[in-house]
């Protein structure tokens, strides 16, 4: 991997994507498109934690720490970002890891699984006996151990569709998501619009700490990160 | 290649991300970051034309045409977009096409140049005879008879260091870049804000019908599509 000068003031953004390049035979092309526009979207953030991106990573700790049996759901990309942090918050939250890929082979899975082994995590995934309702074939695959008997479901960086196949089967939806017009931002129950290896640390504390809040607006919190960004762009 | 059904609200925007995905073996996948960065804004502009792009648009048709030496300087993502739009525009304005790559391999310069050679353009790069001072080898290297002799440069999608080492040599540049804040958009002296296919054809019909636009602010142009944004996104 071609590692940026560490002094350099976009670091972890040049990291990010070195991580993004590297990892290419486990992440899809398109994965890669995606990730580019949730850099810009984090440009407009200035690259930090805003606040109410913070009330939903406590809304978002509260659901996990409420939940009888929760589930991250993780790409490609999220498993090359983040695998890391997926491992501790699922360490911390006691929650499963599948691997569930919108462009899925089996050598993907096979290969994120792997990768996730590497840090310690025996993520579900490869064996799909289950489905989701309203999803094409390879999409709708899921495990009955897994996401198909959550209640509460993680699902950093998802497809609009998916998201809303996750809502429809009446599971509570807290998704992470650079954008805040996304339809998966707009159809999550907690959408944290924040940069995945940023917020997930912040996630885990919280739950470790068990600093949850219970009073929380998705709407009112997406229409305040997008007056933050407006007033970011006009000054 | 996967084409997106024609009747899909996003249609433009899914052709462009599959036209990448297809070319990948020319296009950096650094150079997918980077098109999704700039799917991202143009989200923001509402994937269409802005005033002010559109004098921007006007003011690089008189560049165009008062230049002795114009040279387009195409890349990977250029040549997957637009090969076509390119072609039309460097008849019509009698502007060279150079093939320069930021990572650049020969086996990239091969493949763009007869991807170009394909649309009837006979485009230069592959005979590297010059360069541009202030870069690291690689990414230096241009040819005499194209950018090195040129007084104005249309360089679209374009690196910021790249794009500053143009202008130190006093060559005119003008760049096509969806990002306002970027280095490219702030260093040029023309920056389009604008969609590579959606501009092109614009600029190509600007300079057929012969109409300019002399007096232009770069920096109240690229302030007036901040504001632009900022009012799309509050709203």
């Amino acid at each position: 991997m071609a590692l940026p000068p560490k002094d350099h003031p976009r670091y972890k953004s040049l990291l990010a994507r070195e991580k993004l390049v590297e990892a290419s035979d486990v992440v899809a092309k398109q994965g890669l498109i995606a990730h580019g526009r949730g850099e810009a979207f984090d440009y407009l953030l200035g690259e930090q934690t805003c606040l109410p991106a913070l009330s939903a990573i406590k809304a978002a700790a509260s659901a996990l720490i409420e939940s009888k049996n929760p589930v991250i759901s993780v790409n490609g990309n999220v498993v090359a970002l983040a695998s890391r942090e997926i491992a501790r918050l699922s360490e911390i939250s006691g929650a499963k890891v599948e691997v569930n890929l919108f462009h899925r082979t089996p050598e993907r899975i096979a290969g994120l699984t792997k990768m996730m082994k590497k840090v310690g995590v025996n993520a579900l995934g490869e064996d799909a006996d289950d489905k989701i309702p309203g999803l094409s074939s390879e999409r709708a695959k899921c495990c009955s151990d897994g996401i198909g008997s959550a209640d509460v479901v993680l699902v950093p960086l998802e497809d609009g569709d998916r998201c809303e196949a996750l809502v429809n089967m009446g599971k509570k939806v807290i998704t992470i998501d650079l954008n805040p017009l996304s339809r998966t931002a707009q159809t999550a129950h907690i959408t944290i619009v924040d940069e995945l290896t940023r917020c997930l640390p912040l996630l885990s504390d919280f739950i470790k700490e068990k600093k949850g809040f219970d009073s929380f607006d998705n709407k009112q919190c997406l229409s305040d990160v997008l007056n933050y960004m407006a007033e970011r762009i006009s000054s």
